[in-house]
C-alpha cells in the first residue's frame, strides 16, 4: 500500500471531493479519508441551491466568494460531465425570495436595491407579479425579490461527479476509514495516522464539516458545531411549481426535475442526531401549504437530516493553519457548501500548491479573523 | 405442473391465508393465488388493531364474530408460532377510546354501558383517570371508554404466520399470478383461467379484498370499493404510550414494540392509488400531537398508505355465492380484516368443506343480505 | 373527472408514454392508464443498452427500425431535456461484442462483415486489439466486432422523461388504475372501462408488454409471453471498463456513470415472477468474472428482474389491430424496448393520427405476419 | 442536562446494551454512548447462531463461558419478552457440523467425542443419518456432528431488546454521539469527554468492538482489529432446511423462520469496510449450493457485511483494566459477540457493582493473558 502522497484530504464530503479534484487536475497525487462513504454526511443532505444572493445578504468577502463560485459552475459542470458521464442537474429557473408580511416586505424591497448594485438583473415584484411568474404562490404574499441569476443542482450527483473527476485525475480515495491523529514535527505537519495504517504528505487539508475541530490542534477557542436542517421532499405531476422559493428565514421549496420539489429546513445548533422529528415535518409541510396551496395534495416521497457545520461568527474557515506549516482547513460552509464547493476547490488546490502561498486573498478574506480561535 | 385442487384460493391477503391455512388443517389440497406477492396490499398496511368492541359499537352478528375472532387469536398465535416460528408480536396492553369533546364524551359513555353488557372489564374513565393511566394524554381530553380485552399485533406478521402455516399443511403457492377468469358450467364453478396456466378444483374462493368484484359473476348491483387509509410511524425511547388511543371517527395511535407508535388513518373512498399526501401527514401528526403533546419530538419513520375493501353496507361478504355452485366469497372486511381474519379462516374453511353446508351461521349473519346485490 | 380523450393508451411503460408523448406533442389530448406505477415492470429493470446492431443481426425492417431508433435518441434525449431537465445519462462509448471461443469469432467475423454494409464503423478486432481498448478483458477472449456507434443511456429516466415530456404537453396520466375491458362497437373500439370509472376516446392504443394479450380481442393464437431477465450490478471506483460489453448469447457488462457495471441477463420463458434466484446470481457473476477478472473486486450493489415482452417470432405487435378500428398495438419489443421505444412513439403516433393511416410501413414491417395470430 | 451517571458505557452494541441492561437493572444509574445508531455494526450483522459446541472446540474458561451464556437465553429472552414485548425469534432446532471430506470426518468424530463429556446429547451421524434429518443435504457429505442443543435468534432483534430493556431500567441512551477521550485523574477514570459535552461517572466501560483500541491508554501492544464478515440471505417456501449447517471453516447456513436463509461468512482481517464483493457473493453461494443443491432455485433477498472484533489469541478483552481504575473492557468476541452477549452482560455488571471486585473470575478467565499488550 503506498503510504505517501503530496496531498492528504481528510473528510470526503463534496469540499474534500471539490479539492482533491483540482489539486490532482494540476498534478498533485492526493489521497482522500472518510471514515464513512463518500459524501454521506451534509454533502447528500443538501437541496442544491446555488443562491449567492438568497443567502448571503451583506457585501463583503463571503458574497463575493459566492457569486464567483455561481459563476464556476456552468463551466465545471459541463468539465465533470466530459470526464464522469455525471450529469448534476443544474436548473437555472431563478430564484424568488418572498416576503409573507409587509414588514418582509420592506425589508427584500431594500435587499432588492442592494442586490441590484451586483446584479442587475434582481428586482423587485409586487404579489401580481410574483403571481403572475408562479401562479400557484398563495394569495396573501406581499411580494419578492426575483433573482433570475440563482439555480440549483443535486448536491449528491455533484459530489459524486467531484469523486469521479478526482478518480479520473488519480486520485486515491479511502473510504470507511479513520483518522486518528496529525503527525507533527516542529510545528509542521508530516501525516496521518489512520485505521487504514499511517500515510504521510506534504499538506494535509481538513475537510470535516462540523467535525472540524477534532483534528485541529491548538483550537480551543474555535467554534464549529452542526447545525441539523429536517428536509422533506414531495412530488406531483401537476407542475406546481418552477422557481426556487426562499424565505428570509432560511425556509425554502425547490423544485427539483420530475416534478420532485423539496422543502427545507429546521435549523436545530449543537444536534449531532440525523433523525427527523415529527414536529419538523409538520412545521415544514404547514409553512410549504401556506406558500403554495396546492402542494397539500402532491406526494409525501421522504424525510432527512443533515448537519450543516456552522462556525461563531458565520464564515467558513478557508486557508493555510496559522502556526502548524503544512496544514490547511476547509470547512465551516454552513447552508453554502454546495455553492461555495467549487470556489472553495479552487482557491485552496491554488494556495496549497504554491511555494510562495497567495496570503492576499486569505488576508482579505479573512484571515485575521477566523484565525483568532487558535492559537 | 399440478392442475388440480381441491381448493383454489383467488387473493394472497390475510383472509385468503387464514382459509388456507385452516383448509389445508382440515387436509385438503389448497393452492392460492395472488398476483403480486403475498400480503402486499391492505394486509401489510394495516396497524393490527384487534378493536372488536372500538371498532364495532352495535350489537347484532357483525360484532359477535368480531369478539369471537378475537378470543382466538391467543390459542392460533401460539399454534403458528409453534408450526413456523414466528412470533406475530401480540400485545395485550388494552385500549382506550378517548373524548376529545363533552359530546364525545356524552356519546361514548352511553357506548362504554352498552360495551358492558358483552364485557364486563369495560368501563368508562374520566379525563384524571385516563390521564393517570396514560400519563402522556393532552390536558383538555374528555374522558375515554377503557377496553382492556382489545390487544393489537403485527399485521404483516401474521400474514406470513398463516402463510407459512398454509405451507406447512402443503397449501401451494402461486405469487405474481393473474387470475383472468372463472369457468364455469352449468353454473358450477370449475376452476379458474391464470397466467400460470389453467387450474382445476371443487371450489374456488374469492377473498380478493377491494378487487372483490373483479371476477364475480351476475354481481353488478354488489358495490366493493377500496377506503384509502393514511398512516405514518414515529419512534422514541422515551415510552410515551403503553395503550392503544382510538378515536370514534376512527383516527388511532398504537404502540408497537421497540418504541414505535403507528398513526393512522385518512380515509379515501373510491382511491386505488397507494400514494400519501402531504396533507394526510400534516393532518394525521396534528391530530396525533394534539392527543399526545409528547410525540411531536419523537423520530419520523415512514408513511404508507393501504386500501381497505369497504362495501355498499360495511358489512364484509361472506359465504357462498347465491347461484353459483362452489363459489366462495370473504371480502369486505374494511378495516376489520386483520380482527377478523382468524374467524373467518375458521367459518369459510368449515362452510366449504361441509357436504350439507351450514347455513344457519350464514343465514343468521347475512346472508339475505349481502346477496341483495348479486343474481 | 373528464372522460373523454382523443387517444387513450393502455400501459405506463417506456413504450406508452413515448407514444403518449408525442401524440401530446402533434396536439392530441391524450391519457394514459398504468396499473401500478409508470415504468414499474420492464422500463426500469432494462440495462438501457441501445444495441443495434449488438441485438439484431439480421437484415431486415427490425434491423431498420432499430438503426432508425438509435439515431433519433441525441435529438429527442436534448428536445425531453429541455422541456423536463431530466438527463437520461446518455453515454455513447461504443460497444465491444465478444467472442469466447474460435467458433464464435468466425460467426462474428461474418457478422462483421454484415455490419459493415450498413455502418462502416463497424470492425473486427483481434483480441490483442480489443484487449488494448479495454485493457481488463480476459485473455482467454477470441477477439469482438467494434460497434462504435452503440450507445446506452439510463432506462428509468428516459421512461421518466417521457412521462414528464407528455405531462408538459397535458397529457393525463392515471395510475395505479386496472384497465378491465375495452369498449366496442360494431368492430369499432369506443373505451375503456377502468377502476377510475370509463373513458371513451377516439382511439385505444394497447402498450401492456408481457400482459399484451389480455385485452385483445380476438387473439386465441396471437402468442406474447414475459421472458424474465435477471440482473445484477456492481460499483467500482477502479475504472473497469469503458465499453459495453457483449456476447452473442445475449449477455451483457453495461459500464454506467460513477464506476456502476449493469450485468445482465438470464433469459427465463413463461416466468412472471419477479424474483432472483441464486443460481442466477452465482451464473452471471461467474461469466462476468470471467469476461473481465477485475470485476470479482468491485463492490457487489443489487439484483433485480424484469420481464421482456416475447412473441412467437420474436418481432414486436406495431400497428392498428386487423378487425377493430380504432385499436392499436404496440407491444411485444422484447430485449429492444428501450432501443425501438423513440420510433415506437413516432411512428405509431403518426399512424394513429393520419386519417388515412400510412398502411405502407405496417405493410412493409411485418403487417402480414404479425395479425396471423389475430382474427 | 444531566452530566452524571454511575455508569458510562461507550458503545451501542449488542454487548455494551447488555452490560447497560444488567447494570440498570441491579440499580445503577447508566448512559449509553452510541457513534451512530444501537446496533449499526456488528450486532445487526450476525447470523445469530448460539452455537456454543460448534463454534468453541477447546475445552477452556472461553468454551465455559460459551455454555453458561447458550444456557441463560431462554430465561433472558422470556424476561426481555416480558419487559419490552420484543420477541428475539429463538429457535432451537439443533445444528449440524459437516464434514465435507474423509479428513474433515475423521477431525469431527474425535470433536464429537470430546464434545459429548460435556453434553451428552451430541452425537456422530454418518452421511445417511444426517441426511435422514435435513433431506436436502447434498449426497457427497462424508457425515457430521449433531448439537441438538445448539441454537439461534435474530441478532438485531436482541440488540433492540436489551436496548429496550435497559430504557425499562431507566439507562439512558445518547445516538449520534462520539465520544473523543477519556478523562482520567492519577490513574483513575472519572469521565468522557464527548460531542454532547462532558460526563462523569463512577466507572467507565468500553464495548468499543473492532474500535477497542481507540481509546484504551497504555494498549499499545494490544491488538483488537476488525475481520470482516459478508453474508447473504435466500428466501424459500419450499422448507428447504430445518437445522443450522456449519462447517469447521466457518461456513453456516441458517434457517430463520418464514423460509429465510442466512449464508455466512467469508473473512476478510484488517478490513474496516463494509461493502460486499462479486467475488464474495459467488464463493458464499457456491458452497452453499454445493452443500444443499436446492438452494440454487431459492429466492435471493440480500447481502450484507459487518466486522467482528478479533484479538491477537482470539479471545475477548473482558474485565477491569489492569492500571487505570474504575475503567472495564468487554470487547474482541470476535464471532461470538451474540452468544456471549447474555453472559457478558452478567458478569461484567457484577463486577463493576462489586465494591471488591471479583477478580477469581477474571483470573482464571484470562486476566494475565489478555493484559500482557496493556501496560
Amino acid at each position: 500500500m503506498k503510504a505517501h502522497y503530496d496531498m492528504l484530504i481528510v473528510g470526503g464530503g463534496v469540499i474534500g471531493l471539490s479539492i482533491a479534484y483540482q489539486l490532482s487536475k494540476l498534478g498533485s497525487s492526493v489521497a482522500v479519508f472518510e471514515r464513512n462513504r463518500l459524501g454521506c454526511e451534509a454533502s447528500s443532505a443538501a437541496a442544491g441551491i446555488l443562491g449567492a444572493q438568497a443567502e448571503i445578504d451583506e457585501e463583503g468577502p463571503l458574497l463575493d466568494l459566492a457569486i464567483q463560485s455561481r459563476s464556476m459552475f456552468p463551466s465545471i459542470v459541463e468539465e465533470l460531465k466530459e470526464k464522469t458521464n455525471i450529469d448534476v442537474e443544474l436548473i437555472k429557473e431563478g430564484l424568488l425570495k418572498v416576503a409573507t408580511t409587509e414588514e418582509e416586505a420592506q425589508v427584500l424591497q431594500r435587499k432588492a436595491s442592494c442586490h441590484q448594485r451586483w446584479d442587475e438583473n434582481v428586482k423587485w415584484l409586487e404579489a401580481k407579479e410574483a403571481q403572475a411568474i408562479e401562479k400557484g404562490l398563495a394569495d396573501n404574499i406581499h411580494g419578492a425579490i426575483s433573482i433570475p441569476g440563482d439555480g440549483q443542482l443535486a448536491p449528491e450527483k455533484l459530489t459524486q461527479a467531484f469523486a469521479q473527476g478526482a478518480l479520473y485525475h488519480h486520485t486515491k480515495i479511502y473510504e470507511y476509514c479513520n483518522v486518528y491523529s496529525l503527525i507533527t514535527e516542529k510545528n509542521k505537519v508530516k501525516g496521518i495516522h489512520t485505521s487504514s495504517g499511517t500515510f504521510y504528505g506534504g499538506a494535509v487539508i481538513l475537510t470535516t464539516g462540523s467535525w472540524g475541530k477534532e483534528l485541529l490542534p491548538n483550537a480551543d477557542h474555535l467554534e464549529v458545531f452542526p447545525v441539523k436542517g429536517e428536509c422533506v421532499s414531495v412530488r406531483s405531476d401537476k407542475n406546481l411549481l418552477k422557481k426556487t422559493i426562499f424565505l428570509d428565514e432560511g425556509f425554502y421549496l425547490v423544485p427539483k426535475a420530475g416534478g420532485r420539489i423539496v422543502i427545507g429546513a429546521t435549523k436545530i445548533s449543537h444536534d449531532y442526531t440525523k433523525t427527523v422529528s415529527a414536529k419538523a415535518i409538520q412545521a415544514l409541510l404547514e409553512k410549504a401549504t401556506r406558500l403554495l396551496p396546492s402542494l397539500s395534495e402532491a406526494e409525501f416521497e421522504k424525510a432527512w437530516a443533515g448537519l450543516r457545520p456552522q462556525t461563531n461568527d458565520g464564515w467558513p474557515y478557508l486557508g493555510p493553519h496559522p502556526t502548524v506549516e503544512g496544514l490547511h482547513m476547509a470547512f465551516g460552509h454552513y447552508r453554502n457548501g454546495i455553492l461555495l464547493s467549487a470556489v472553495t476547490g479552487k482557491i485552496i488546490a491554488e494556495a496549497v500548491c504554491e511555494s510562495k502561498q497567495n496570503h492576499s486573498f486569505f488576508d482579505s478574506f479573512h484571515f485575521m479573523r477566523t484565525m483568532e480561535g487558535i492559537r
